[in-house]
This record gives structure tokens, C-alpha cells and sequence, in this order.
């Protein structure tokens, strides 16, 4: 029931890299999902080890991208960053990179333009971390986020951007939060097939929480329907761990050890029925 | 250049009917979109009596809707307002009604289901406007308002509704702050054509104000690029009103004539030059 559960430990944010890893082997969860902020605070070797020693897979490395600046001091060294990121991702043994793309440049209003950027990145990564064995992986977010955080915002946009790629190279993230509302969901979910580089799971709440950033829910307490999301997700043959990703400042006031229990039994009771056959070995540490 | 502004009355919140009005001729402003709400403590017919002294155009009624009830007594009540609130708009001599459909009801995960709710409302509907001479007008709103005001989310999605009846029965409200971020905005603005019903115009603004149902701001004050999407208008054919519609808390809390100032400034400098050369007349009260 949990084979294919990855607790992405912004989830519990709160948590060191070691508490994280600890944490995941207590309560049996197999995978993570890893952001740099913690890997940089307890040092890169240290975790490629612990995470060894614990066997525990590395379902993506959080977050390359904001490619949008237009400034190109600012864009180089967005770029270099997110080899930085590409080579980390490899060292931890993670799958895929998740990029979340960047909003407007402050000041800016060219939409069409920022999306341009976001292109134009991938094709100069695309090829860096193909060379890594590294999947770069596009999060379309919700559309709320567009002028601060994503100026991809659906599915469909995402996997017009990622078929440019070889889909072993550039792959999507679908992300309930973030999808639930379109009405084109299931169809693009179906049309993402093999480029689903990973899915990531959390609710919507109503009404919404003030802080945009920190709205999400665990899976049980918002209005998303799970059941048809994971059936279009095993229909189109992804076969990937599935992270919980919740960014919420209410859950994160809670112990760690209280959050991860909390994953687990949510997820049993949500998603994991739907996910109990098949499981993608990913690469460990 | 105010040839085609219309004040969204909800903009001047606090205004009167009788304020709105008056504050229309004193400002120059040749049209108004009616909250049935200011109507309702004003009175029809004395409503009807002074926007015709007053010589002011009605560009739309706001708002029926609020289709997703499933209970049926709460589905009668709603279909039952909405015909009233045809009634209004023909007595009104509005061209159209704006429909904010409604959003998931307390406690319900069906969104496939409340979007089948609001098809089969709009077909027992739409007879009834059209003996009326009223269009409907389906708003999509926002993704982030889908849980709690419309399942409707995007031009395509309304227009895959509307066009499942006359173009003169039910058309499509084109709305900046909802529509902006659609990566699709302009290929379904030129699909739209003849369906646009009602033309909305606000800014998005940057952080987003953390009551998400008062966050837009007047034109200038965030992200939005309007030229483009006016140009889309125009390439469309769409020859009505130009209503701007802005719920925000701190616009509110200024006095009704400064606002209403602002409004005609903004407009002037952001919207008015893209449609100076046609006008549609619409019916006078």
C-alpha cells in the first residue's frame, strides 16, 4: 500500500535533512523527495550517504528553474544554477529535477515573452542533464501563481513546451493542486503518457487559506476528488513513486513525527489503493 | 475615447443607484453594468426611470448563475431568480445577463457533476432569455475561484458550453483579470468572435491581496498587458461595451466620485485608445 509513497520533505519543512531521513525509515515510507535548501545545510556527500545507509529511494531533487529573468547577468547565473542543481540531482541518485519556471520579471508585463525564456532554458539544459541522466521536470502551477511563480500554468502548455524534447530528457509533473480545476485534466493526463516525470499529491481547501504559497491541504481535508486523477495517472501508465507535497503553515506548527504519521495515513486512505500494483524501481543512492 | 466605458457599478460598491447614476453623467461615462443588489434597494422602475433621464446605456445585469446546487428545491430557487433576473434585465434594457456559474456545493467532490448542472440550467434557461431578448452571458472565472464560485475557468470551456446554442441566445464574458494568464487567450478570443457577449476589464495585482475575492486593481496598478488583449477584442469583431469591474477593499474605502475619477483616468490611458473607431448601440432603457 505504500510501495510508491516519497514524502517530499518541504512537507515537513521544519525537519533537518537527518530528522527527514530518520523520520522516513521510522515510519516506513520508502522514498523522498529532496529539496536543495536541506541538502546544502547537511552537506551533499553526507546525505548521497545517510540516504545510502537508509536505503531509501530519491523519487526529484526540488527545484531548478526560474528561467525568466531578462536581465542576462541574471539569467546566467540562473542557468549556471540549475547545473549546479542537474549535478546534485545526479549525486543523490534522483530521477528528475522539478523546475518550477518562474513568474514575470519584476516591472514586467510580457507574458508571451517570459514563456519564450522558459524555452529557451530548457533547450540549453535539456542537453546538460540528458549528459547527467538527470529527467528535467516541468511543473505547470496553478494559474493564481503566474505572475509571481509560473508562467506555465497547464498541462497542455507544459507538454507543448516538453514534446520539443525527448521525452527521456523533458518530462511534466502533474501536481493535483495545481491541476484538479481543468477541465482539460483528463485529457492531458492521457496525452502526457510516458513524459509524466512524477506525481505529487495534495488537496485544495476551502475556502482558501490567505497565504497563497502555504495553501494546500492534506489529502481528505480540501474538494479535490482523488479516485478519477490517480485512475487517469495509472491509465496513462506512470509507474513513478508518488510524492506528497503540502505546503501549509498550520501542518508545519505540528512535530515532524506527527506531520509524516499524518502523510502516511491520509495517503493509505486516499491514493495508495489505487497505486498497489506496479512500482518503477528508481535509482538509489 | 469614453465613447464605450461602461462603470461596473460594483466598482463604486458603496454608491447608491441613484449615486451611480448621477455619478455616471457628472463623470462622463456613457454606460453602466447594474448589480441587481442596487436595483433591489433602489427599485425597478425607478431604476428604469432614471437611467432613461439620465440617457445612460445598460451594458450587462450582474448576475445570475450559481447553477450547481444539487439539492433540487436550492436548483428550483436558482432557476426560478434566474428567470427573474431576466425579467429585470429585459425591463432594464440590458443586452445581457452575467451568469457566475457557481462553484462545487458544501462538501461535494463532483466537479464533472456540477459542470453537467450548469449545461442543463443554461438549456432550461436559455428559451426563457431568449423570449426576453436577453443574452446570457457565461463568465469563466479564475481557476482559484473553482471550488467557490464558478466551475467555469476558461474562455475554451465556456465557449465549449455556448456553442451548444445560438450565438445571439448565449455568449462569453472576456474578463482581463480572469483570462490574462490562459496561454490559450487569444486563439480562444478569435474562436469567440460574435459569442462575446461583454467585455471586463481589471488588473492583476502583484503580491495578489489576500482576499482573493477583493484582489483586482484599477488598470496600471499590475501585471496585466492590456494592448494585446485588446487588439484581440477588435480583431474579434466585438463592437459593445467596455466595463470596468473592480472589487477591491482599499478602492472601496474611497469616496465614490474619486473612484469613479480614477476609473475614467485609467481607462482613458490604458483602454479608451484601442477602441475609439466603433460602438455598438445598445438598447436605451
Amino acid at each position: 500500500m505504500m510501495a510508491r509513497l516519497s514524502l517530499n520533505q518541504w512537507t515537513t519543512r521544519h525537519w533537518t535533512m537527518d530528522e527527514a531521513i530518520e523520520g522516513c525509515v521510522r515510519e516506513g515510507i520508502p522514498a523522498i523527495g529532496i529539496w536543495r535548501e536541506h541538502v546544502q545545510a547537511y552537506g551533499l556527500s553526507t546525505t548521497v550517504r545517510h540516504l545510502r545507509e537508509a536505503r531509501l529511494r530519491v523519487s526529484s531533487l526540488c527545484r531548478g528553474g526560474f528561467f525568466t529573468a531578462s536581465d542576462p547577468a541574471a539569467r546566467r547565473e540562473a542557468l549556471a544554477d540549475n547545473r549546479r542543481a542537474i549535478d546534485e540531482a545526479a549525486q543523490l541518485g534522483a530521477p528528475c529535477l522539478a523546475l518550477v519556471v518562474g513568474g514575470l520579471p519584476a516591472g514586467d508585463r510580457d507574458l508571451p515573452g517570459a514563456r519564450r525564456r522558459v524555452i529557451d532554458a530548457l533547450a540549453e539544459l535539456a542537453p546538460y542533464a540528458a549528459a547527467a541522466g538527470i529527467r528535467l521536470a516541468l511543473e505547470p502551477l496553478h494559474p493564481m501563481y503566474c505572475a509571481e511563480r509560473a508562467v506555465v500554468s497547464t498541462l497542455a502548455q507544459a507538454l507543448g513546451i516538453a514534446e520539443s524534447f525527448p521525452v527521456e530528457h523533458v518530462g511534466v509533473i502533474v501536481d493535483t493542486f495545481h491541476v484538479w480545476w481543468d477541465p482539460d485534466v483528463f485529457t492531458q493526463i492521457a496525452r502526457a503518457g510516458a513524459r509524466i516525470a512524477s506525481f505529487q499529491v495534495s488537496d485544495w481547501l476551502v475556502p482558501v487559506p490567505q497565504d497563497l504559497l502555504l495553501a494546500r491541504g492534506l489529502m481528505g481535508d480540501g474538494i479535490i476528488d482523488f479516485p478519477p486523477l490517480c485512475r487517469a495517472l495509472i491509465a496513462a501508465g506512470y509507474d513513478g513513486d508518488i510524492e506528497v507535497e503540502i505546503f501549509n503553515a498550520d501542518l508545519w506548527s505540528r512535530p515532524g513525527h506527527e506531520i509524516a504519521t499524518a502523510v502516511v495515513q491520509r495517503y493509505i486512505e486516499h491514493i495508495g489503493p489505487w497505486f498497489k500494483v506496479t512500482m518503477r524501481e528508481a535509482p538509489r543512492p
